[in-house]
């Protein structure tokens, strides 16, 4: 009927209803969602998409776009609705359509997932280098419209300037950018499909800018004193344009759970902690993370360069030890929510982004915005805070939160919206940005117009209205929120 | 009446009429110009340009916003019309509004020119960087909505991407978006703004992203043997990240003509030819420029990288005496045009830009559309052509183009319209962009949609007419053109 495969089994219509955030892992645990897809569709073509939309449109059926169906904002969340839904997965678009050696550039289509993706590029000698933490369960097509960044943004970049074409089949019209290194005519229509979270359109195809597989990666570990001296050394690392390719900085908090997990193992632990308090490193050090990809030669100029100034920042050098630990870690992470549950507790990330001399005042802002958010409740929660992606002319602040469970899923749910509430209010309220690469999605969306106005929502529903007319994709993201977060 | 200063002044209104192309500067030496602004109003705060929108879109009077009024695209250019015109020039708007040196950002109004902007951030010890030709004459917002890139892009970005916020004002809306070093909240709305062209709304402020000032700049000349070993060369230094903030490679006829200017000048000429005859240097030679901003140390650094590459290319230095004249005349050369026009000659630009696996094809094909068309006319028309702006995945093409005067100044315009819509045509049909860096404006706006589509197009419609409903701003540029170039 769909003019493609169709699967209406329980379970496919199951792993299809929700993406991966707190609130979506424990209601699928718990068994009650609220809502299902009617169907799974799986378009093998451009034109089985195209033909999918069609038919949709024409007979009133929501579609929900899924690449890998990791969203942690509600992207990809099926909601209770007048009309049936479908979610159509894109994994059968995942074909490496084209390699342009001499320009650098691989098309793919969008529905590739992180490894094998880079598996196709390796086996040529080059890399996408974009590492989100959901690399392996992500798709392209997924990092296009969430404008996702990667790990490594500092040396590779974000997934927006990754992107040098792109293809998108929606009910009423499709784009297809050819790539182009630069140009001037008119506003880039590629901006505009990244970010826009499956409501313009289906992203079918990506060309995408490729670079040498790097023959080595390493990753330093140092402490700095404080904070400040933390947040000066990685702000003068990034405008003396240092090419690192990583940059990660834990404050006080986030530190010393990483030094006590790090050094439990270490049968040197009360001498190392001796050592670091003579050189001035107490309670009040952070960690921080420096990582550079490339041939022996420029990873060797590189660290030189960056420990120059990490020098003057008062840092201790604790080698590449934690390093090695954090690269064989980096997509584990997201896995170990899991086991926390099983013992009671709860953990969620949020994150945010402000140019570097707002950046104090938003970490101690959303801190104490998600500190206070259940008490209450008389409920405490923890909160752990980290820098990864640093710019010129500022950063993104990570924010981790544990709280305990409550006895009643619902209750934790309930607990859960509170402190996102909470925390995204504040984040609004101090003019940082809503996200700096989770997205929008159903849960950021009741603020959107706080970050970019009224018009600029009603410029975005315009392009919706024009690609969409009858409101099929994915309408319960970006625009049209439907209450401050599900309670 | 319009709430701001106003001059209806027959000079002032004919220095608004058009902007700086070939057509343009002929129409105003024969006074030929078919239309003038009914006035020129000078608004001197964000309000000021609002309450002129408002009190015009009541009235149907259409606004052309003004910055320097340099677009060789007709993007500024006064039609007939059936309702009055009013140009709205910016040079009030031209304060540094504020100066972030934590983040390095700072704001200026949009319509500050080049040298004020550079002067007001030199005072401080920072650079914006940005110098497209036009600079001494042309603004800020000017910048904005055409996508411009300066000619040291390679190291300082295109204006794209030196834009962290920015604040525009439209009839039926308005937009302040705040610095963000990224962000994930949605599409980014700045990047509609770029290439707007004044269609959807007046830009009043914009935060730029800024560097300290480099302490030295240094451009090294080389010879090339052959446009290919050129093309090579500045694609590996390209794809190799060497830290050059400027390369120029002209083709063979726009070498000879350099060569031919630079060793008139010199006794040694006929040394030289032989000299580099022997280093297998000949007619099909190729100048490349390559330059480096900086300390002494990086730039020295950057050259030692640089020249191991070039010298892999056969390249042969002609020191830094070719590339300090080019630095002391950067923006003499639009200059030049009057002067060839008193001897019956005229010449213009035009500029594109794809990847690099297509640019041989590119140059061949437009190189062709241009030397041809002319040919019904009995007359030949000499190409030069250069690549500046390169990227890792494509780079510019810049073409300078020489053809006899007519008697006629009609038929002089018919004649560059025959060259123009020659080269537009073929521009289009090998894929590559309509511009690289001088946008649309009425003269390339019949071609757009075979670049983006019908549906880009009416993406870019449906968000005019968000803003500006009664479609007073700049109405004849980007979309709905009038027709296939004037004749």
């Amino acid at each position: 009927m769909l003019g493609c495969p169709v699967s209406s089994s329980p379970v496919d219509r199951m792993a299809h209803s929700r993406g991966q955030g707190l609130p979506d892992i424990l209601r699928l645990r718990t068994g009650i969602v609220p809502a299902f897809p009617d169907a799974v569709c799986r378009p093998r073509t451009a034109d089985e998409v195209s033909s999918v939309l069609a038919r949709c449109d024409g007979a009133g059926i929501e579609v929900v776009p899924w690449g890998g169906g990791t969203s942690v904002t509600g992207g990809v969340n099926v909601l209770e609705s007048a009309r049936p839904v479908i979610v159509m997965d894109l994994e059968e678009l995942a074909g490496l359509e084209g390699l342009d050696e001499t320009s650098r550039l691989a098309t793919f289509g969008a529905g590739i997932l992180g490894p094998r993706l880079e598996e196709a590029l390796a086996m040529h000698g080059y890399t996408l280098g974009h590492f989100p933490q959901s690399w392996e369960l992500s798709s392209l097509g997924g990092w296009v419209v969430t404008r996702s960044a990667g790990q490594e943004s500092l040396g590779f970049g974000r997934i927006d300037d990754m992107v040098a074409g792109l293809k998108i089949i929606a009910p009423a019209g499709r784009l297809e950018l050819s790539p182009m290194p630069g140009s001037a005519a008119g506003p880039d229509l590629k901006r505009l499909v990244l970010g826009s979270e499956g409501r313009f359109g289906v992203v079918t195809s990506v060309t995408v800018r490729i670079r040498p597989l790097p023959q080595e990666r390493t990753v330093e570990a140092t402490l700095l004193p404080t904070w400040d001296d933390g947040m000066n050394t990685v702000r003068a690392l990034l405008q003396a344009s240092v090419p690192l390719t990583m940059l990660r900085l834990s404050d006080p908090p986030e530190t010393q759970v990483a030094m006590a997990v790090g050094l439990a193992t270490s049968p040197a632990a009360s001498l190392v902690r001796r050592y670091l308090r003579v050189r001035g490193i107490g309670d009040g050090a952070c960690l921080l993370l420096a990582g550079v990809a490339g041939d022996p030669g420029t990873i060797r100029q590189t660290l030189t360069r960056a420990r120059h100034i990490i020098r003057r920042g008062h840092g201790v050098s604790l080698g590449t030890r934690p390093g090695k630990t954090w690269l064989r870690d980096r997509f584990r992470h997201p896995y170990l929510r899991d086991g926390l549950l099983d013992v009671g507790l709860a953990t969620d990330t949020l994150e945010t982004a402000a140019p570097w001399s707002a950046l104090h005042d938003v970490r101690r802002r959303v801190r104490g915005a998600i500190e206070g958010a259940l008490e209450t409740n008389g409920e405490r929660v923890a909160v752990l805070c980290h820098v990864s992606h640093p710019y010129p002319d500022g950063a993104s602040l990570y924010f981790t939160f544990f709280f305990r469970t409550a006895a009643d899923p619902g209750e934790t749910i309930a607990r859960w919206a509170a402190i996102k509430r909470a925390a995204t209010k504040e984040i609004a309220a101090a003019g940082a940005t809503l996200s700096h690469h989770h997205g929008i999605g159903q849960w950021h969306a009741p603020w959107l117009e706080e970050e970019i106005g009224s018009d600029g929502v009603r410029i975005l529903r315009s392009i919706a209205r024009t690609l969409d007319p009858n409101a099929i994709l994915n309408p319960h993201v970006l625009l049209d929120p439907m209450e401050r977060l599900e309670a």
